[in-house]
């Protein structure tokens, strides 16, 4: 059996010894394992966040990967613990719909919900099930353990409802997904948005109340230093850029804010 | 032989490649050895945070797991390097208290003065032992180096003063051992001392001059959203928290904080 | 064949998945190689920065480690991507001046233009060649394809014009290379530039129009806590520190600055 990777992907920092612990359990389980960190800088609580992060690292990562997500503000209430298995993957974690649009987007096969306490700590704690639930369950996992012994098959997850794109004759309305350290502002528009919209050279859109012409580029040096553009970024997104400069700031943009292209 | 981890926990950051060099010399020496980060954003010098850090992770590593850290103010003086060898680990850093309470948590077995040159770096800094002195000692000591050839035995150990619990027939009075990424107060009061309190669903405390009755709730989300509330965190230490919110803010609390339970 | 490292030196930060998508497509292709991070924290298109990080971390790495470094403003521009052997190691990033200072340091062997798709991941993306073409680069070397295999070989690479030393005949003249987060100056001059000026106990130098006469120490705790001092630093370079104080705060100092040696 080649050696498995268990990815996290969490809200949790770096300043507390919470992701640590994760991996502690992790290693008691099942030594072998790789450990890879997605990150753990999601923003506190941001499901919307979590969820856009593994849709764009996921497609990377080796088929077989186990990834843990720990994006939890309902921890200790009875939102589910969940594994599904996709065509390429495992996800664990909180039935919140942070594990929703990446499983689906690799087809999903089967969704268990975790429930069998052979598979986790002796002592569970109601505020940290990454260490005590989600954790184990990976490593079990990662051991061999049939998915289907974590705990009773179910039909349904609970779907996030952000990121929804609406037309109208002349309009495609987005939103930002995503706003990258470098102040990159993703959509989730896609490429294929812009070429029904007709953009081809030029991207025609408003942010925020603004109507903005960009020059749809290659790379971010088309245009000169400071000078915004837009650009398919690196996950086939629709990115606004400023070339060495950042574009969330110069904008003033938020997640969640929405992104209209016009018709050209 | 299993493989062995070593878990570093310092002061470093992650911007300077100070941990990596650590890590480097960790993989020269030892090439096998797994390398897990507890956290290098102790804050600066702060011994009390990397003490307190040591004892909420080291519970969940496996047992044999050799941990160094290196919150280290006095580098270069005359403070000693040592090897701490308990009933489940062995903890390697200076003998400034850094190391003193998890190290008593799992039971001394033996303390180790580091001395022994074979053991370090050929060339020594005087500001950086961290890598030039702890971490080839953790390596060489996954390599099966027995701890008594680092260097002599050593009777006593530098002893913290921070974290005492007093008494009155009425208060117990304890502080605030750490303040998490989400702004949860972490005291140095346990579930037993609760109890003894005669405190079961409700915890009446004194926290920088403010009366507080609180919850005492099993769940963040058993109060309000932005409500505070008491609970048994995950570490079995007494937390005030704010459900998704952030209750070292709302308090303006900050680590070494005095926290007064009253008796009910 | 032992297992490989790849190191990794990137300006990407920790929120985004960026660093954890070029180290999914390094397990891809090689799933025995070990990862480190050096840093991810170099500042946005710092190319300074991140050559001084790899001069100070690459000595303690293991030979035959393959370090990429990623600080790459002209990514989608023309800038090549490279591969150099070096006596030690091999480097792999953009021809921008990133990886010269430190492949110079340890005697350059071989340069490659990397340019065989074989190598690269099939979908290249303009904004991200870390991903795409770098982090594949060094799993495939990391296998065992020979250097030459990823390209053809070159004359010369792109040489950074900073960190240059200037002399008159009574002083020295070099500039502040690094901050680190402690808030120690580092700067490019060596214990031998000290001595050739005459420098064994007090150093004499001018830092921002500011003379300053301070002692030459083996340790930080040397002088009192907040009192400043100059000190060889752990990477043998000269720097003007505060003990458990924040030197670059105190001198309101940035990279780039300079610092002139009065000879004594």
């Amino acid at each position: 059996m080649p050696t498995k990777i268990i990815a996290l992907t969490t809200d949790f920092g770096l300043k507390d010894p919470y992701a640590a612990e994760m991996k502690a359990v992790i290693l008691s389980i099942s030594p072998k394992t790789r450990i890879v960190d997605i990150t753990h800088k999601i923003e506190k609580f941001n499901i919307r966040m979590g969820a856009y992060t593994l849709v764009a690292a996921c497609p990377y990562f080796p088929k077989g990967t186990i990834h843990v997500a720990v994006i939890d503000p309902g921890v200790g209430t009875k939102r589910k613990a969940i594994l599904i298995q996709t065509r390429n993957s495992y996800f664990i974690g909180p039935d919140n719909g942070v594990l929703a649009l990446v499983a689906k987007s690799q087809g999903i096969k089967h969704i268990y919900k975790i429930e069998n306490p052979k598979f986790m700590l002796p002592r569970i704690s109601n505020t940290f099930h990454g260490r005590d639930i989600f954790a184990p369950a990976a490593a079990y996992l990662a051991n061999g353990i049939s998915p289907s012994e974590f705990g009773p098959e179910m039909r349904k997850i609970v779907t996030p409802k952000f990121a929804k794109i609406t037309k109208t004759k002349t309009t495609l309305t987005g939103e930002i997904i995503h706003i990258d350290s470098f102040g990159n502002i993703i959509t989730n528009l896609r490429e294929e948005d812009c070429e029904i919209m007709g953009m081809k050279n030029t991207v025609n859109l408003e942010l925020k109340d603004t109507r903005l012409k960009l020059r749809l580029c290659k790379a971010y040096s088309e245009v000169k230093a400071q000078q915004p553009l837009a650009i398919i970024g690196s996950h086939n997104f629709l990115e606004i850029s400023i070339n060495q400069g950042n574009a969330a700031e110069t904008f003033q943009t938020r997640v969640g804010d929405k992104v209209r292209l016009y018709y050209i």
